[in-house]
């Protein structure tokens, strides 16, 4: 390994990538620890679920990435704690890396509000993994209910409950009811696809809360118009195997699909700071962890004011604008510059798709909506893939499906694990 | 339903697709049953295996295929018995289905000669989730050998065994050969991935042994070009998680690939008919099941001697060839025509690929090796793929994989399983 300042980055998301991108260049060496080999491009991960996208679309080998920075070592491990005292992280499988800056960009998973055994039943959508499972629940329920004669079961089978109303449960129920009423009924001889139900559940007011009254009333007429039953104002009390409570009122759904709560990774847990309610560790204006000036977190896992008092939202932009502004300060602090302040949010705008043909836009001062807005945010989406084999793959899959109305990656894999879940429909 | 006839055809491979389609415009209704929702290009599945093809880019959801085909019904279900007295064919969710005409095209699976204990550390390669399987363990050993200072250790991981040389055998090891010493050098820092053992094991004398003596050398030769240690004529006598037994040699390998025998699926158990060594039902000149004429065997599944009294090899060509016979036969019945007489394989040729630039192709008179016969492997193989997007996506990944020399869909998925695996290569 080359000499120098050794910077040590946990996490390949958007935001380690961007800093060790930003840190080309600059007189350290870097090495990067993920416990997946690669990177996720999450805004599409909904696309994998819903079979329009495969899952190599939406992932690349973090290492491959790297491949002419000799100074950029990539290391597949699980971190088990951070000494900040001798300066180390330590693996699961025993290593232990010393590090002269240490960045904490381990992202956040799913949360069921103390409620973790809605997990099996209701799984959520952060890994790969998370998105083939619920795109072979999905699949199976519709064979399922071709196979099943009582009908209260066919129906229960032929309901789809989202819970969470934010970008990705609206484009999860968007996608489901495509595929009912638009791409399966030809398919399918001893049901009727269209008559599956695809519940939104909304425990808030409205659905899509980050954007305007006006865009987030459009989106909800979109989505009626798509078929799917919009439910607001009622939280969900309880998920099971048969189905949703919404308040006091029993749905009978077999799919369950968790779009609500997210729970940062352990980063505060690590460093012994505090952190807010889902687990976000609070870091200072510098982003670093209070105390430790050569500790950063960032993205996810971070929780960050802005001097007027809002919080930095979760999304990929931010923890981008984060890792650059770590390397920023990496670099100033080598070269003996002053840092660069305090770090500063700069909202570019808020997206979300409406099924395959609306999208909302907010760009601040400028509102979009309908067809001309899913074109921006298909074309926004492709350019920010990593590589031209994606931009080509994941465009070709997006007009395969216009033009033909297919899906392309509607596999139910893992045998062992579709026998199990077969049973569990039959309830 | 539409009235009529009703074949029920059990398996949607080769064998079954073709029969389906053959039977377009006859006067039947067609029940297709397979306990997996897709069809699986075999003949490309070690490129999954091998991170060149995504898992959609050669499965294909099978209902898909018949969207157009309203007397076809596709159900998702595990065959569990076939009674002949009642005619009826009984699946493990309890359904039961009558049949006028069974075709039973259930294909077949890896057999390890007796020593199922060896399956864990030696997986074979049949279906999507043992390409997925065998992709994960490849990439992770290259992953855990970067984390590991011992150099036994070290390279034990880095040692790959592929037991048994026929053509997936050799195609996987080649394209092993090939990641390790072409692709992935460039991407680790504490480990030189060229120096990565791949060892091919054959108790035969020779590799490849349907292929001519001078065809199966040159595929020797090439093989060893691209680093592969070629051992034939000692047969694998004990496979571990720490390495594979050659005769009485020991080598440390901590990645094995099972290529070798083969065990048909239950039908003859079935129908209670007699089978070879490997289980396939003994079946009649016309492919029909001995004293049962309304039910046929097919494809991998089904032993048929043929005049000259050499066996119908279990190859793709093969099964078609068979399925589209049985169609014949229907309705040749149908019609009260007489039969189309004993079904006679007709060979047209013998392919396999060594790794990305050479092939072997033996067309009986004609006889091919080099790069054109790759390029004749390849279009062949893109023809025969369904439907256009497969086609242009498989076309896509070959030409971006030979321009770039990276791989597209090297994905470590199934995180519960990677931790497993992990501590099973640490030893």
């Amino acid at each position: 390994m080359p000499e120098g300042h050794h910077v040590v980055v946990v996490g390949g998301g958007f935001g380690g990538l961007q800093l060790v991108h930003d840190l080309k260049g600059a007189p350290v060496r870097v090495t990067l620890i993920d416990r997946r080999n690669h990177h996720l491009f999450q805004p599409l991960l909904y696309q994998v679920a819903t079979t329009v996208l495969a899952t190599s679309e939406i992932a690349w080998p973090i290492r491959q990435l790297y491949r002419d920075r000799p100074e950029v070592t990539t290391l597949l491990g699980e971190v088990k704690g951070v000494d900040t005292s001798t300066k180390t992280v330590a693996l699961a499988n025993g290593l232990v890396v010393s590090y002269d800056t240490l960045v904490l960009a381990t992202g956040a998973t799913h949360a069921y509000f103390g409620h973790d055994e809605w997990a099996p039943v209701a799984p959520g959508l952060k890994t790969l993994e998370d998105a083939t499972t619920i795109r072979r629940r999905v699949l199976l329920a519709f064979e399922q209910a071709e196979l099943e004669d009582d009908p209260a079961r066919r129906d229960a089978l032929l309901t789809f409950t989202v819970i969470g109303a934010g970008p990705t449960g609206v484009e999860l129920a968007g996608i489901i009811a495509e595929m009912a009423h638009r791409t399966l009924p030809a398919e399918f001889r001893r049901i009727d696809t269209r008559r599956a139900r695809i519940v939104l559940v909304e425990a808030g007011p409205r659905i899509l809360p980050a954007f305007t009254e006006e865009l987030s009333a459009y989106a909800r007429r979109e989505l009626e118009r798509l078929g799917v039953e919009v439910r607001t104002g009622g939280p969900v009390t309880d998920c099971t195997a048969a189905g949703v409570m919404i308040g006091d009122e029993f749905v009978a759904s077999r799919t369950l699909v968790w779009a609500a709560g997210v729970q940062a990774s352990p980063a505060a847990e690590w460093l012994a700071i505090e952190a807010d309610r889902a687990g976000r560790a609070l870091v200072d204006e510098e982003l670093t962890a209070p105390g430790h000036p050569d500790v950063f977190v960032i993205g996810d896992t971070a929780s960050v004011k802005q001097a007027d008092g809002t919080p930095v939202p979760g999304i990929a932009p931010a923890a981008k604008q984060q890792g650059a502004f770590v390397a920023r300060m990496i670099r100033a602090r080598l070269e003996g510059r002053p840092a660069p302040g305090a770090f500063r949010y700069r909202h570019q705008g808020s997206l979300a798709t409406i099924g395959k043909r609306a999208a909302i836009i907010d760009f601040g001062r400028i509102k979009l909506k309908g067809a001309l807005a899913w074109w921006i945010w298909g074309v926004a989406h492709i350019y920010f893939l990593i590589g031209t084999r994606s931009r080509f793959a994941v465009a070709w899959s997006w007009l395969w499906t216009h033009l033909s109305g297919q899906h392309s990656a509607r596999l139910i894999t893992q045998k062992e694990i579709l026998r199990e879940e077969a049973s569990r429909l039959q309830g």
